[in-house]
């Protein structure tokens, strides 16, 4: 519970209706795409730097809890305030400052969402390449936060690949520069690899300068269908061994298949046991050689049909209902249980064995959807939270999936990150002193603990 | 001075023969390619992870400057040992440990080189793409240290870009890892942010799994020849403004042409003002097209010749005339200032012009190169450090340069690093905030401050 002087000193910062603390506020800003929920004691929306910088100043004096939110899509809770506290919202700090495509870069407010971002370069021919499911609602300074993902990540790179400069509020309400606008610059610690994926916990980001990049002359989407998920995961590693390098190379298995089909009748194959969505980027003419290439491997791995999508419409349904799949599932049962392992591209056959194997054992509903051209696949357990038996059983699949990952030379998260859902697993994966040492960097940066804290470290 | 009983110590951590301490010795690994000498006290050169532990254990219980080093190449004085201790050489840890194509990365140890790497990854028709100018004879470890980039950058991106994880000795002697074998990996921190680019200050890299990328089908060279250096430097803008990105698009003015010439008798073009190398890189069809709107863009900002390399040997020939650039410009004088002022690209045109009128305004000799395409720009002076008058006008000059690149929303350093060049310039483009910033990281990392002390915190 924040005192009364405390709240009145707050609300002096930002406007009165920028600051809110009824209880309906308190629960609309406890949650985000995870399966936790906790409260805060206000929600704040600042609209400046000066502003967020006011209320860490505070916050740092009174070891207040701060936990910065954008549109609250997380997938692993990192922007539950599980501490209470305050919940800073980015989401009207959403100014578009900057757009130069002469020398390609953007400079935006964190709550600038993904999606509004392209619409703006698309009109210059340009886009912004990281590209998670949800850019239609995520802001850009959640992405950075999380260094997000997203299909088109395989060939153009994450988000921590186009973050160029960074204005940072620290715990103490310090504001810092780092980086330029500038591709190239060495001039002290790189901004991207600090506090881009670093979940909220060493700093508040208030603006960014993002490369972005020209829109590639030809976009083009092939499905490719399988009666065997194996075939369709041996075709990804193959096509990425062959030297290739698709803009985007997702599978569907047969459940997530019928799922989006019986949600969006687009005319998935229903009788298919794997998909493939590829889209193939560059000029006119790589564009077709390369799909050439992908077909010869897909055949070659016994594809049962590869089809091309004859216009930019047909495209354009095919991933809307890729995208659609984390919406449809949800909808499937009370509880949704997203992993992100990833493995190196060779092994994805391997570990979507494995994963059907875990899943069996233990009796639980699997379907797996991902981004499989880099490794990056999200089995997904359909479940529910309040069946104690079901949800051990679903506990410890997850641990046997992250297990198997990691034997495989993989990762816990791709591109998630590692918020509440994968705090207990860190040991499984990093060393006691490399866990040690990211405390250090945590007590460093923000030695009263204030900086959304009970996450990872 | 170390104590005998230090000595021993060290000494007992490695072979007899890779700890010296004669004066040959300390005069061979007390400088680098910048300007400034010093002298260490000893030079060890490690095998393992756990010698350099070992190293580092003792140097943090008895305070002692430890400074890594690969081949030297360092233009801005970050590998020297300015005050003094144990220079780390780590050319000895030169295994490459594991080359993975069909996952596509490599696991190697920091005394790599990065040509020997390229020729590993050139049989099986991979390559790695950062490529410094020194790639023949720098190390992986410099080059990770230094977040370097190289002509290649421009396309395909720098060092940190391909940094998936790192093993690091920190100062205390603990041995962590982070990052991993996958493309996509957001458990904990960032490696490359925080490791690479940090120049050695806050931890000693003893292994790093990179990304590496398939050789593109067809690789094309571009000699343009201009007029006038105005129209030269115009037309790199034009073509990334153009949307069209090549490989690499380097400039060089008359002098460098000429001095070229004088040591290489390629049949550089003696009488251009200016000259762009631009490589283009994809499958044949889009390299041949990319070369046309290449000269389309070159002939109407008043090229005066465009051609194109015929053979892979004329091509391989002109990239090492670029590539010879720093060793001859160093044999016109006793001191060669390589200055690394970074633009975004629009304004490279406004900067050659500024640099060219700031060295007339000192009377100094200045030659123009530089990955023009990126805005990664060398001017260079070529002087006499013990000539204290004029070594004035180059120190003013050099102030003014980078005022003038900060002005044009440039950055002090674009891939040679602050090291002991650019220390005493970081506030012309930093708050105070933000240099503190980076002490407090500093100190965190390194409380002693024994890791390469005396540099940019």
């Amino acid at each position: 519970m924040l005192k009364d002087h405390i709240i009145n000193e707050l609300r002096s910062i930002v406007a009165p209706d920028r600051f809110l603390d009824t209880p309906a506020a308190m629960a609309s800003y406890g949650f985000d795409a995870y399966i936790v929920e906790a409260r805060p004691d206000a929600v704040m929306f600042p609209v400046s730097t000066d502003e967020v910088a006011g209320i860490m100043k505070i916050a740092s004096r009174e070891k207040i809890p701060v936990t910065a939110r954008g549109a609250g899509t997380n997938l692993s809770g990192g922007s539950v305030p599980v501490c209470g506290g305050v919940v800073l919202c980015l989401t009207k700090m959403n100014q578009v400052i900057e757009v130069e495509t002469a020398d390609r870069y953007v400079v935006v407010q964190p709550g600038v969402v993904n999606g509004d971002l392209q619409k703006i370069l698309a009109k210059k021919n340009f886009f912004y390449p990281p590209d998670p499911s949800s850019y239609s609602i995520s802001t850009i300074g959640g992405n950075i936060a999380e260094n997000a993902g997203g299909p088109s990540c395989l060939k153009y790179g994450v988000t921590a690949d186009y973050v160029m400069g960074l204005q940072v509020v620290l715990a103490s309400g310090r504001v810092i520069r780092l980086g330029s606008r500038n591709v190239k610059d060495v001039t002290g610690y790189r901004p991207s690899g600090i506090f881009c994926g670093a979940e909220g916990t060493l700093g508040i980001i208030t603006e960014a300068t993002l490369r972005v990049a020209p829109c590639p002359e030809a976009k083009r989407t092939l499905m490719i269908r399988y009666d065997d998920l194996d075939d369709t995961a041996r075709t990804v590693s193959a096509v990425i061994a062959g030297g290739i390098l698709p803009a985007a190379m997702e599978l569907m298995d047969n459940i997530t298949i019928n799922l989006v089909e019986d949600a969006k009748h687009i005319g998935l194959p229903r009788d298919a046991e794997g998909l493939l969505l590829v889209e193939v980027t560059g000029i006119n003419e790589a564009v077709e050689k390369e799909m050439q290439a992908i077909a010869a491997i897909a055949r070659k791995n016994h594809a049962s049909a590869v089809d091309v999508a004859g216009t930019q419409a047909e495209s354009d349904r095919l991933w809307a209902a890729r995208r659609s799949v984390y919406g449809v599932l949800t909808r499937l049962s009370p509880t949704t249980v997203v992993e992100d392992a990833t493995v190196p591209v060779s092994r994805v056959p391997e570990m979507i064995r494995g994963c059907r194997q875990i899943t069996e054992k233990y009796r639980l509903k699997m379907s797996i959807v991902g981004h499989a051209g880099d490794g990056n696949l999200h089995p997904t357990i359909n479940t529910d939270i309040r069946d104690k038996e079901e949800w051990q059983r679903v506990e410890a699949a997850s641990r046997e999936i992250f297990q198997l990952a990691h034997d495989l030379g993989g990762c816990l998260t791709g591109e998630h990150g590692v918020g509440l859902a994968k705090a207990k697993f860190l040991s499984l994966v990093m060393s006691r002193d490399t866990i040690e040492f990211m405390s250090m960097m945590k007590k460093a940066f923000d030695p009263h603990n204030i900086l959304n804290p009970g996450k990872f470290n």
